[in-house]
């Protein structure tokens, strides 16, 4: 089997896996006073999930032509896989999902963009305000301990405007900050970028229809030339 | 009667219905302390206002070959008649005015595009902060309690500095925040885009000349062969 | 004499008036506990460019073509002869100045937009901490009290940033706040279209030269035909 | 010799003492109460990586073919060798080193951007950490006193969060945070321009195929009359 095979077949396992511990997840952090059962059974749900990325990994590591190459190039992979910390990350997952949503509702590249940003965002919004909860809740001096409190938190975060009446005092709640701090330059610089990229279209399309009214005049007028010299041809020779 | 039809009629309507609900709407948060008859009678304008946004949202999905995919496709529509809380909303229609206006002071695109974006703003900022004065000013632990501080609180909020001198608490208030912060990345994208196009034109305006005096000169020796050509027939076979 | 001759002629003056402007409002600023003589010869200088200013915008709209027309677009300019409050804008007209300065330092589009913006960023903040230091030196539970801490505060507004450690409380210093968040909103924008431009130049170079190289080889062997063809005629013709 | 070759030859030294000035000063900052003897080494040290910038800066001087203009163009070089508090711009050289494992890591522009980015930036957080720290951990009313803070202060820095939990205090600290504000504006700057390049290219390259498939038909059918043409003559008359 190749590695593209392999891909193709992981997709809908790990995106299930991906579907399964994000619910599993919510569920753990937004009802803290679960039964000791249910407990223990999200935790199976998380170590089957986790099982399912591994396998992944370690598949498309035994395909690839050049492993170590291979590692090298996919280290986020691999810290998602040994870093628990890192279990949120599986959920990014489910963006390799949304490319099939956001190509049924748009069509332009710049609509499809919108699309995957914004449903991006909100799925980086929910999930990093899991993530800092669980950091934050209840660790000495915190001053975020709802779900509430989390996501407002979480979007002055993402937007870069920081009022600082929440803020993380955890390494791992801090780390969680860093990471939407990063999507927030990201989500600002695809933002702009589409807009710059239709503002550039809009504009040389109008530049082009000018120029197209321009310089195919002057291979017509050839062509006419042509057309008249072989005319005259067809006359004379005929 | 066509979509379209129905469309550009109920543009005046709607226009004067988003210019009446403003008034109303700044004088029922400005002045609070309103006698009771005017109260009353403001929120039969209120009211009024909505009416017309409901038949306009109605006329619209009755009107549309494909109705459950128009309602899909203009939720927000759906949401701003729906929901009292987004009735702030109903401001955004008086940015198609702003069309008008923006093509008779402008020519170029990034320069219609500045005024466009400049209205809007000012037009965001006003609404933003009368629906913050709304939701803050008697809530408990709030720090927004005069017009004055609420759009201070606005501008800080809308260009990302976010100082945390004012802030929200309620759920409402920071509703409106998010939908300011959201307008602060889009108008950072949409400043930062028009200066892009417009350096990018200039860039490739003097590329294009300077192209331009090498190409067609390729061109033009081809048609001067060509009219040689001719030329040279013309004299031998007539 | 026609309005652009004014202009011309009204540069320098300007630049001078701007510059002298300068000087004495951060002198009166920097140095509060002013000898009486000297605080009052710096009153007289000030009236004097504000006289330079309302000459030359006096004497603008009596020679613009269409008087109201002009006026209305060039509100600004008559704000700031109006308003006292607005004459830190005085300034402005030195960016005028920079045109030349950066003319001499660099060559290519994006290495004077460079210049260009790090010299008006620098005036920027040098203006409107002094500004912001006017407007809340002696106001009550201000927390502006020296240069120093109005640069940083400038710093941290201008790049939206946005501490909080230090931030206006009068509606003058306000608006000096304002202006330096449209004026972060305008640096983020010009910095970013720079890149932009730059890299979607680099880029273009790259496919330019590679389309080239395909390209003119069509019409280069259309026109070696038509030389052969040519060729032909001349022995079979001659 | 000439200024080129001892450029080129000086790249080597000046990255190692810039490896060996960045571990030096990591080792005096984040472990301060080292031993007398060891500090003192570590001076030594610190004396000698200045000692090979110097030298290198005189050099190119004295190299260079107008001195008095090259000085006035690398006027960064000679304030890093002058003075003492901006030794840790010695470690911008590194990003010299960086072109060379981005060229090895990614091949497309952009891709190489990216790299480009996010390496600098980790060598600016940390950097400016390290300085940041040193300015004000012992500093009177101080909040940054441990490396974990500066870093995290640092990152909400750059990303124009600017929560303000932490910020600086002292002079020597605001310098700091200002040198990464600008990097911050740089980096949203970069990453915008990166993505807004990689859209436009995107965008055009879709363009230009179409254009292609219709535009070289033109030329196509061109060469296919003179082909004929000549076909003609060459029945004709040979």
């Amino acid at each position: 089997m190749t590695l593209a095979t392999w891909q193709r077949r992981a997709e809908l396992p790990l995106a299930i896996a991906a579907v399964v511990f994000l619910i599993s997840y919510s569920w753990t952090v937004l009802v803290p006073d679960l039964p000791r059962e249910l407990r223990f059974a999200l935790e199976l749900v998380d170590y089957a999930t986790w099982l399912v990325f591994t396998v992944d990994y370690v598949g498309r590591v035994v395909l690839a032509e050049r492993r170590w190459s291979y590692v090298r190039h996919h280290l986020v992979d691999l810290l998602i896989v040994v870093l628990p910390l890192l279990r949120p990350l599986r959920v990014l997952r489910l963006i390799t999902l949304l490319r099939f949503i956001e190509r049924r509702v748009a069509h332009s590249l710049q609509g499809r963009v919108a699309v995957y940003v914004a449903l991006s965002t909100a799925l980086v919004l929910y999930t990093g305000s899991l993530a800092e909860l669980e950091a934050e809740r209840h660790a000495h001096g915190s001053n975020i301990h709802t779900f509430g409190t989390s996501l407002w938190w979480a979007i002055t975060t993402i937007t870069t405007v920081g009022y600082g009446d929440h803020y993380p005092v955890t390494t791992q709640g801090r780390l969680v900050a860093a990471a939407l701090m990063i999507a927030g330059v990201a989500l600002l610089g695809v933002v702009t970028a589409s807009l710059a990229s239709w503002l550039v279209q809009r504009v040389r399309l109008g530049a082009e229809t000018a120029s197209q009214d321009e310089r195919p005049g002057e291979v017509e007028r050839l062509r006419a030339e042509l057309a008249e010299l072989r005319a005259r041809f067809g006359t004379d020779h005929s």
